[in-house]
């Protein structure tokens, strides 16, 4: 298993500070979860149902023309490459490390490409694989561009996919709208912008064949009742103003947390409004030093690099300040 | 995809009675919800841990030395077979259709057995899956003559897998307590007998290398916050005086439904305490008259045969016994 953030009983017991006293913003998840409604009775106690509508509200949300629900982007990471005939994967690097290992363990041959590298090596490739913005980088690639190497990729019956976990607040990047193309996949993630990655939630945008084939795969009732239940209330129609609202306030904090770390003599590389990526030779050092405060950050070693999550609260704002403060004053 | 029970839309869409005034009997899930507790605010809205305890609480359960906690034991219905390298795999019949299927998909020969015929056939086999008790059919099989053919299967490198998805209520026949042993796989459902269907959580329980590899093919957090906490709550030691008598409770229901159906000449071929299978010619005929009074029951055309599950209440109970009789009289 590979590395992720969110392990905070982990972080709690090599720390020796109890779970409930840190700061975790070693996640990319907004920190104030969407309000679950009352949920019905029968999403807990009966077998969760294909038609109750989920798809067709994440077709309308995202602009779609088709949508597999899955439990959380990750489950179609898993999934999709046993999908593809063995081939020449072009993975982009940085980024979220479960697609280079999912490709890889399904016999694919690798290819890990900087951004740059991507238009001269496209025509090597049968599969492109990378996240839009990139995750933790914050790298971002245009649409027109993306979709001159999609074009490029499915004349040779190759495929283009993109994950799109953080996509929500900057919906004028996103491919959903071309999804229905042959040799496009397009991710999105449920958790992350709702708060709710407890759920595990995620939608496969794509043609319908490619779907049916990554649904019978899959299997049935992947997705639980109650979050089928709250992504139908969240992603519908009536609930249009308070995601705008939190898509609102969620760019607000990213530009925050990026002016608060620029300020501390940390400013960011790339981010989206979820976290703010920071490129810096002592990322292990400042690492532990805010771990040793119960302050917890994701740290990457390739490039060395912290990414920061938003605080839930003006307490974890000003805890966070006064940590890189006493960080700065102590090594400069 | 194969169909199911518990399709209610679909069947309301055809009978034109609304989903609301179905008794539907066509699944095999206690028919009470288990009373779900207020779920810690974090179970929805973090990435689940793995390091929780529930794996532990189900070991002590269930009576385990190792348990991965899975999305429903459906999931590790489509992920086991990979794990295998392609073999001769002899699968009950009828049972479950999903393992024939999976195992079938990741490119194993199936050689379809009756439950008579395997201990003739074993030496052929490489792995056998069975479901003890077998659904939909009730038939049982004793853990002394499953470990004699686990043991002759491991001693060529070979597995038993048994799916215990409805051995809660009879749990002298379980063998989970020899789980550890190579060549040995158990799954359990969380959803059936604690009527939670909608959260899919589902155990397997084997040897750690093979958990661990399973674990790496499903990859994280594939069950859901909410999911975990309510495992913790119910199948923790806490919880044990309430398992019991719903397995009492659930064993007498079974009993009162095996005798209704004897009443009215559908004497069950076999059963367990949350459902009654029927073997009869006239399956599809009365399938469909109780579908016109709205209820739904679960029809195998090979054998012909009718599967019930536990109602709800005494009006269920009653509505069932009334439709029965009409068409006793309609048919004599």
């Amino acid at each position: 298993m590979l590395e992720h953030g969110g392990r905070l009983r982990a972080a709690a017991q090599r720390y020796g500070i109890p779970p409930g006293d840190w700061l975790d913003l070693s996640t990319g998840i907004a920190p104030e979860p969407w309000s679950v409604p009352p949920l019905p009775p029968d999403a807990w106690a009966r077998l969760p149902e294909d038609d109750d509508g989920l798809a067709e509200a994440a077709c309308a949300c995202y602009g779609a023309a088709h949508a597999l629900p899955v439990a959380g982007s990750q489950a179609a990471i898993q999934a999709l490459p046993a999908l593809f005939a063995a081939g020449r994967v072009g993975v982009l690097a940085p980024s979220y490390a479960e697609h280079a290992q999912a490709w890889q363990r399904a016999g694919h041959q690798l290819i890990r490409l900087a951004g740059g590298e991507i238009e001269a090596r496209l025509d090597e490739l049968d599969v492109l694989v990378l996240a839009n913005p990139n995750n933790p980088t914050g790298e971002r690639f245009e649409p027109s561009r993306l979709l001159d190497w999609q074009a490029r990729l499915a004349r040779r019956g190759g495929c283009l996919l993109v994950d799109e976990a953080f996509m929500d607040c900057t919906p004028e990047y996103s491919l959903a709208a071309h999804s229905h193309r042959r040799g496009l996949v397009v991710l999105r993630s449920f958790g992350k912008f709702f708060g709710l990655a407890g759920i595990r939630l995620g939608f496969v945008l794509a043609e319908a064949a490619l779907l049916a084939r990554l649904h019978e795969r899959l299997g049935p009732w992947t997705v639980s009742g109650p979050a089928r239940a709250l992504g139908l209330q969240a992603l519908g129609p009536a609930s249009g103003a308070a995601r705008a609202q939190r898509a609102g306030q969620l760019q607000a904090a990213g530009q925050r947390l990026a002016g608060l770390l620029s300020a501390q003599g940390l400013a960011p590389a790339g981010g989206t409004a979820l976290f703010q990526w920071v490129r810096t030779s002592e990322a292990a050092r400042l690492h532990d030093f805010l771990a040793r405060r119960g302050i917890l950050v994701r740290r990457f070693d390739e490039p060395a690099s912290l990414r920061f999550g938003l605080p839930a609260d003006e307490t974890g704002w000003q805890r966070l300040a006064w940590a890189l403060a006493d960080y700065q004053k102590e090594t400069t």
